[in-house]
């Protein structure tokens, strides 16, 4: 086993082909919603489990969290969050920027839950068992979902009949976004769509892109921290092929569960390889805890422990310092446990179920221009795998169709902002097909760093993408007048960066 | 029961509401394609049963008729007909307008039938027994179909990879053009939307207006005949009244099956009404035999048997021989059969599931601006009536939410063709929301005639309407320049006209 991938934040899918077989632990990455700073009511939705078939006229109840104490109510807009694959309590918790800007706008906030995620199960938790109660779970039915909560909610709400709605949403959230204004345009006016790698699909996107990403961001931080890594591989690999050195791992390591067989050194690598990838996605230039709790700037600590050209058993010694900083940043673990994979989880079940039918989302390594261990995309493989799991297989090709690929010359009014620090940008639209699909590269920019409430760390480029994401907000509410007047309001850099350099 | 509406030209649905129930006997209408003028090779191509869920596998082939002797394989254009509710190859015959201009445009024409009807049936005619196989009879699955056989086509077809693709479709089929444009503008550069009431939803156009067009024509021909029309139902139901009255009623009209019963008076009555109506759909300037073999102008013919103000008996003496004229205009007929409801017919069955799960059309007839019996739009009851027949209950708002309703204002590329004389121009775009959607209202065409062939009658504004249709055609294919260039091209009308007055 050689490469992992993952999706997003919530998700952490593993895939091996070393040895012939592509196996999916899942670990558990879901984080209950903490104790919230902001002030909403929880309410629910009855939508209908099919929207697009009518012999199933069964219902389930659809989470939404609400905020009215910003809102005008006289033509105030309304901004609704596009759930993702998670407790949505958890992600309107993590998108303080529609909390920080709800003010100005006079805006009605609206976080809405994804189906099969959360408190927002169609037929209970036991749903995951059976293939004919997942069948539902499509993002095609997730956006319909949305377009008839948000009718609802325009209907019934005094004084939102006619107020405009704008799309937000990070991660596999911002492609829904996005995608919600693709194809209702209808519905929403507009839409924030931040780390929306929505060209992360086969044909789209090269496979190799992803890591390459994650490649400079170790190189730039620290040229030895990313050949310590690429070489670590190979050092585990002989090290571990003796019970001596399996011992020597675990012990330096501090694992929970010794490594005993081929397979735990193999879970073991996995696990390394996500925490190198989700340093890339969570390297925010302030302390924060979204995946894990971890100091300012991630990846520069961590690389810290990796800064001399050092060899078998000493690099692996301080490769244990390093990870450590990822995953026992607080001090408060005895040991590390390699083997969190959460099953009843169900973000994580949801996604891989996901993964296995329409987002089919192709990653590879080489382990020559990235420091992951030669890892070769294999449809074929990877779809025998879903089958196995899910008993469906992936259809390769379905969602470029369905949401227009690369052809977005008459999609309008979406933001695209990615940060050029995060692996997922590799998948997100970085050039402009139409001229008001606006992609914001972020310099300095982890995964939807532009959503997180504003800190007084935040770097200049970060700044700047919230500035031009809020002018172009005012464009699409007709608040200010467009570009093409000289009125201004409308300019926005298509490249956010940063006057001094990253810490 | 007094008011009758129709959809389209296969099928015909009527509604009555004087004994507080809901009927919906279907008539035959469904012809099976007559020897072709054109030629064209069959073909089968094996699509998903399901493509919005992934637990259903299984396949089913759809028919699709190719014809490739005009086509220049260095460039040349895709002309996609989207079928409607019937055989592929009574529409292929009945849409020579492609046939005429492919040439010209050295097109590859492809006629691609409709999920469930026709040979392209899944689960085969046993399919419309069950609610469970009738569960894939919707428009988002006809047109995900449409997009995989078009990205197969350009994929497979030597010389068709980087082929622009242009929809046409009239009527249903024109809906679904026109859809096909607006939710996946990533597979066709433009759609010719002929006859395509798109707006006759809930909400969206008066639920009188369709019959109100059938006032304009007939009282336009004769003020009359109009009139006439419009007080023989109060005749009818007083003659019928008594056993002699329905005797009378049976011989002067020549009917093959007596009446008897008053339902069977009712039945006779939605007869007549869909004649009347028919008439108005197939108003062609010359001799036809689309829905019925009849001559030129035939509502002109019709009504020149209703020229004077007659009462009573004398006036259904008239009317008989009116509507013999649409029913037995070649004298072969040795009497009328009003019963003709073919519950066997698939065109009709499909689209009876059709209206009553999506496609919720309200029609409905005051007896003052219309010459129906009254006969207002009753949701819930036709809720109820359709869960008896389907068990199902339709969504009346659906359709709007998916396909944008009147929110238009991002979509291009689209020439909404209508006849002023056509009743489906009501709920027809006649106002254009965008720059690049073009509203042609034709001053004397009825139903989808601009699709029809070339023929030495059609009347200059069809023409007119023709030759603005090639030029969209030539400017979305890049063969031209855009208006905006000065460089013409680009000119179009909207509002056909003629330069005479209708014969």
């Amino acid at each position: 086993m050689k490469q992992s991938y993952l999706f997003l934040i919530v998700s952490i899918v593993f895939v091996g082909f070393s040895t012939g077989k592509v196996r999916f632990p899942h670990r558990h990455r879901y984080k209950q919603a903490a104790q919230s700073n902001y002030t909403y009511v929880t309410e629910y939705f009855v939508q209908k489990v099919d929207h697009f078939g009518f012999e199933n006229d069964d219902t389930y109840k659809q989470r939404y969290l609400i905020a009215d104490q910003y809102w005008n109510k006289n033509g105030g807009p309304i901004f609704f969050y596009t759930g993702n694959e998670g407790d949505i309590a958890w992600f309107c918790n993590n998108t303080g920027f529609m909390w920080d800007i709800a003010g100005e706008f006079n805006a009605l906030l609206v976080f809405a839950e994804h189906r099969y995620y959360g408190e927002s199960i169609p037929y209970g938790p036991d749903a995951y068992k059976s293939p004919k109660h997942m069948n539902y779970l499509t993002s095609e039915q997730a956006l319909a979902d949305f377009v008839v909560l948000i009718k609802n909610l325009k209907q019934t709400i005094p004084g939102a009949q006619n107020s405009l709605v704008v799309a937000f949403g990070g991660s596999y959230g911002g492609m829904l976004s996005a995608w919600l204004r693709i194809k209702y345009p209808n519905v929403v006016v507009g839409a924030l769509a931040a780390s929306a790698p929505i060209w992360q699909f086969t044909g789209l996107t090269p496979c190799e892109a992803f890591n390459k990403v994650i490649a400079n961001v170790f190189t730039s931080v620290n040229r030895e921290c990313f050949e310590n890594i690429q070489k670590s591989w190979e050092i585990i690999s002989t090290v571990a092929q003796t019970g001596e050195g399996r011992d020597f791992i675990s012990t330096t390591f501090k694992l929970c569960k010794p490594l005993a067989h081929s397979s735990d050194v193999d879970n073991f690598k996995a696990w390394l390889t996500n925490a190198w990838t989700d340093l890339s996605m969570v390297n925010y230039p302030y302390p924060a805890n979204f995946l894990e709790p971890l100091p300012a700037w991630p990846v520069k600590a961590v690389c810290s422990k990796l800064t001399l050209p050092v060899e078998g058993k000493q690099l692996l010694s301080d490769l244990s310092e390093a990870v450590k900083i990822y995953f026992n940043y607080s001090g408060q673990a005895s040991c590390l446990n390699t083997t969190q994979q959460a099953t009843s989880d169900l973000g994580d079940l949801g996604w891989d179920y996901q993964s296995c039918t329409e987002m089919v989302m192709p990653i590879c390594a080489d382990g020559k221009q990235d420091m992951f261990e030669p890892s070769p995309w294999n449809f074929t493989q990877f779809s025998e795998q879903c089958h196995k799991r899910w008993k469906t297989y992936p259809r390769e090709n379905w969602i470029v169709s369905e949401y227009w690929g690369k052809s977005l010359e008459t999609a309008s009014n979406i933001i695209f902002s990615n940060g050029a620090l995060d692996p997922w940008s590799s998948g997100g639209v970085t050039t402009s097909p139409s001229s008001s699909i606006v992609p914001l590269l972020i310099e300095s920019g982890a995964h939807h760093l532009d959503l997180r409430a504003a800190n007084p760390l935040d770097p200049p480029s970060v700044l700047d993408a919230r500035q031009s994401e809020k002018n172009l907000l005012k464009m699409w509410l007709g608040q200010v007048q467009d570009d093409k007047s000289g009125q201004g309001g409308g300019v926005y850099n298509v490249y956010a960066t940063d006057k001094y350099t990253i810490p």
